[in-house]
């Protein structure tokens, strides 16, 4: 597992570089359902790259990835989770704050995660059997700190319509943020920036967070149902420490 | 004047060392009008290093200061604004993403503004007679773009209670961001990554980006009554070009 995972490090960079490369190149622009949900030619060739790539290395894995018809369950051999370009509408108009997000499952186990902000050159890896790193520097375990203390990152049309009753959890906290992108968000909660992380989120979003989260001490749960790995869902990824406590919070919120 | 903006430059430069070399240090924390409104010996400490190095320099200067009591009204003879660190929440909570701003005033006349991000090492300055900067990046005047393409910085009560028309607003944009800080959020705005950036803010947050956007095509207006920089006000930074169809679509959003 550790051929692999260093594999798969060497790979996000190099995807990263691959990506700074083609960014002044003009985009071609298509919206998915609407005009806030983009997609760019670099999306699908960065995808088509670490897809490539990996077969090159292990022909016989599998993909469930945003782009394209690659939708292998996770609990069926040896999946890479893939979202090529995170936060796409930061990348179109910011330049900047978007990630690209490697995970991979053996049999449904999360073996390692790998987030790399591409811009702010930030790889966040680990999780399974490895430490969970920033760059050089080692993430600790969350250290217990009031809800009141802490921010939170969230989907703002959420905390709007108060869905899942976010709106009572959000007058707890001392803040909450949106960054555009849900594996940084989730990356600022690994390092310890943020509590936690609440949104409507597909599971190429999650899965490279959650794996590493969890060798840090954090839950990442679906608020509705239990996380399939397929849909797009309710999604919370907080302190295990504190979950418990933040779910009665929204209960009582609703 | 150019002396007078090398000085700034160079002290809010010396500020940012200042303050990260007393990071280390326990911060003293304290609330001001509630649990979400902090300040720490910090902002105190920055605050009086800019202001006693200042009067070493222009002992006949004035000052508007977000901390203590320094109110002179920006009218009236050399006066400047300072906000010796805006975002005190993400320094507290996060120890990144807050800056500290200075702008300059002449008789009510905005000479040059400075916006110094610490953590990322960015220091945006210019405005009055000078071009504006991000370090040595000269930035671009606004290009005219889509609504629909373009991403707002917000503050989140405001959309979630469509005070002024938010809500409308954001519909129709490609997008909103919550950074908690106004600086840091006007710096993207000049950057050309954001559109505009509407809150509910002081004078020392909006005053270093209203003086700098001017030379970049950007108006900071008042939505309510005209900005007075005294009370805490909604504020809108916005592209003067976009800015009546901007107005517009709040009103018809209330």
């Amino acid at each position: 597992m550790e051929t692999k995972f260093d594999f798969a490090k060497s790979l996000v960079w190099s995807a990263g570089e691959f990506l700074k490369a083609g960014m002044d190149q003009p985009l071609e622009i298509t919206e998915k359902t609407d005009f806030t949900d983009l997609v760019t030619d670099m999306d699908r060739k960065v995808q088509d790259f670490l897809i490539s790539e990996i077969l090159s290395q292990y022909p016989a894995d599998h993909f469930l990835a945003e782009e394209e018809d690659y939708k292998q369950p996770i609990d069926k051999g040896s999946v890479w989770v893939i979202d090529p370009i995170d936060g796409t509408n930061n990348f179109v108009a910011q330049k900047c704050d978007f990630a690209i997000s490697l995970a991979y499952f053996e049999d449904g186990v999360g073996q390692f995660g790998l987030i790399y902000d591409v811009m702010a050159g930030e790889l966040f890896y680990g999780g399974g059997q490895f430490d969970v790193f920033c760059n050089d520097h080692r993430l600790a375990a969350y250290q217990k700190k009031p809800l009141n203390q802490s921010l939170l990152a969230i989907n703002p049309g959420m905390y709007r319509h108060n869905i899942q009753g976010l709106a009572g959890l959000v007058d707890q906290v001392l803040g909450i943020r949106t960054y555009g992108s849900a594996t940084i968000s989730m990356a600022k909660v690994l390092s310890g920036q943020l509590l936690g992380y609440i949104s409507h989120i597909s599971p190429w979003d999650y899965a490279a967070a959650k794996i590493m989260g969890e060798r840090l001490g954090y839950v990442t749960i679906g608020l509705v149902e239990e996380l399939n790995f397929s849909d797009r869902q309710y999604v919370m990824m907080v302190p295990a420490s504190q979950c418990d406590r933040i779910i009665e919070i929204l209960e009582n919120s609703r």
